[in-house]
């Protein structure tokens, strides 16, 4: 069976991911513009034909219709432009949006752009327009933040399991190696297991080296008809299976907490499509959110049985060597997770990546990459798969 | 040339518009409950595989992660759920990313639902979420409300075009008497057009009885690709045409302001799809947030040349018996505004209509609908062409 490759990605945008002083427009700008110049065939002004902006505060608490923000700033103007938001999955939810739109052949060149400018947003005002994001009932209004809700699966993870805090610590030692070597990310300095462990307590048993940090950043993505793709580039990234799920909002109303049944069903409607299965995956990009949800995020999309993650990552597994890279741009953990940017920045990494343009962080023959994306703290979750060629 | 039908409208469902005393999620189930009702040979469970979700407030200033809600309240979790925000266009984009899922192959049941609770939210917090999805630093910072923009275009208008305050008021009568035979209308009591010039003035020329109210409600629709619609009913309604564009989001960047560029640029999108013209259309429903908007839109649309549009109006061509039937079920003036369930509304009653299921408010031999959506002041737009069969 030949893959059902109907839509590419051939080019992609970055900015620089942290605390930084750029407008939202400007990022918006930035990135576009990166995704443009890095098409190999150039592109000439007027052949986007639609945008698809994720982004969750802006357009929402900080300013509206950032569409028709997004539109000025692409130099787009005139086409049509839709605001995806799905919680932190946003990015990964537009992305499938602009594939529906190529594949529904309406569109012909799509522009995704991810944003959040999250570090000029006051403290109060950025929890509340977060925590409205999980359960409001039963976990916000009792004080359950995100960290708290982790940091219970965490609890609940680490009583079952043998040698999991130091898994926990370990996969932010990784990812924090891995951001090393990506110059967009927020955090470029290396961790101890030892650090980790013993830095302040956010929500028992997680710490602050435990937690994704506040961000701002923007992230782009052109994708193109695969029959058309070769006209933009020789080395176009095909999208050959999208995937996603939803589940209870709050998780009490799950059977077992600590798998994410949006993830598992993702993952399954993402390989439906695929002719090629697990064992071919080079390249795997989690929502690492807090620690624990990279172990998690193993499990239920199939690279681990329940506590198996533990051991993948304390061998070294999930490392950039290892049979599984997983987030060797630093994920979310290192490099940064400005909310809706989030799952626009998984696809660049793997179009860089896919495309041998990874610099030192390069996975050596990397083919085939998988993207997992979160929303809530498992509401919602889409799985991208996407191939060389 | 066969029209290119490939998705269908095969159920509809719509809540009450109005100051209502139901919650947000109470809303949604009773929106998506009557829409699975409607479905002439049944529904079984777990039939809908994607959903997509209109809203402004819900999902950003009131709570958030609107998608994991709305799968509760839809008895869709597990599947797919997005969430699409284009300010007060949310429900126009919404049905077209449905539509591309349907028409891309990924999804052969497409529920959309349009929500809006606004009058619970302090007219202070409401202002603020509803300004911002205008321009912030040319319009809102210099105390322009959107009720201030359609004020000066209606200034312009006014000086331009004879009778053209007259015609203002016209539409504002005429849409409060289609209003009287519509169940679901936020308004149902006829007025004169002495009463509407003679209202208090909120943004001079406009009165109070020029501008659309604040309103809760829902409405929703079943997608099925056309040729499994069937399946479902004997009289899908055919989804022939969809375009959308977009603008500049200040009213100052634009050439001319009376004339947006972005219902202009989605009306001839979809036509391009579609095997008919404009002289084939028997029921228009156009985005008449102020009455002036009304006027504009049968312009820009195609149905009037500039200024010609009074004429309609005063002849009485827009009535439910004239030629062009314009917002038979009240439009947003009469029927009520919840943002993000307005797209989605006019669907509705394209769908009732064109099935000859409209009761007293049936325009007769109804055959081919426009729906006319706008985000901001002109910012967005999207135009929906559907057909009876």
């Amino acid at each position: 069976m030949a893959d059902r490759v109907r839509a590419a990605i051939v080019g992609a945008g970055h900015t620089r991911f942290g605390a930084l002083a750029e407008s939202p427009r400007a990022l918006l700008r930035s990135a576009v513009q990166r995704a443009r110049e890095s098409v190999d065939r150039g592109l000439s002004e007027g052949t986007i034909d639609s945008v698809v902006l994720a982004t969750l505060g802006f357009g929402g608490w900080q300013i509206g219709n950032a569409s028709a923000v997004l539109a000025e700033e692409a130099r787009t103007v005139g086409v049509p432009v839709t605001r995806v938001e799905n919680a932190c999955a946003s990015g990964g939810y537009a992305l499938r949006a602009a594939a529906d739109a190529v594949e529904s052949g309406r569109s012909h060149l799509a522009l995704v752009t991810g944003l959040e400018k999250m570090t000029d947003v006051p403290n109060a005002r950025r929890r509340y327009w977060l925590g409205v994001s999980g359960d409001t009932e039963w976990e916000r209004l009792s004080g359950l933040t995100f960290a708290g809700v982790y940091g219970l699966l965490a609890s609940r993870y680490i009583a079952d399991h043998r040698e999991a805090r130091e898994a926990l610590a370990e996969v932010a030692v990784k990812n924090h190696r891995h951001g090393l070597a990506n110059p967009n990310a927020q955090f470029r300095k290396p961790l101890t297991r030892d650090a980790v462990l013993a830095a302040p307590k956010v929500a028992d048993p997680l710490g602050l080296l435990d937690c994704c940090p506040v961000s701002d950043g923007a992230a782009a993505l052109l994708i193109a008809p695969t029959e058309e793709a070769r006209r933009y580039t020789d080395t176009p990234v095909g999208i050959v299976g999208t995937g996603a799920g939803s589940d209870y909002l709050a998780v009490q109303d799950r059977p077992d907490p600590t798998h994410f049944a949006a993830t598992r069903r993702a993952a399954d409607a993402a390989f439906r499509h695929a002719s090629f299965d697990r064992r071919s995956i080079s390249l795997i990009e989690v929502h690492d959110c807090f620690t624990i949800a990279e172990l998690l995020a193993l499990e239920d999309l199939g690279f681990a049985d329940p506590g198996g993650a533990v051991a993948l990552t304390l061998e070294g597994s999930t490392a950039r060597t290892g049979r599984w890279p997983v987030n060797v741009d630093g994920g979310l953990k290192a490099k940064g997770h400005p909310i809706g940017a989030t799952g626009v920045s998984q696809a660049y990494e793997a179009f860089v990546q896919l495309r041998a343009q990874a610099g030192e962080r390069q996975v050596p023959s990397a083919e085939r990459a998988l993207l997992h994306n979160v929303g809530g703290s498992g509401a919602s979750a889409t799985v991208t798969l996407l191939a060389r060629g």
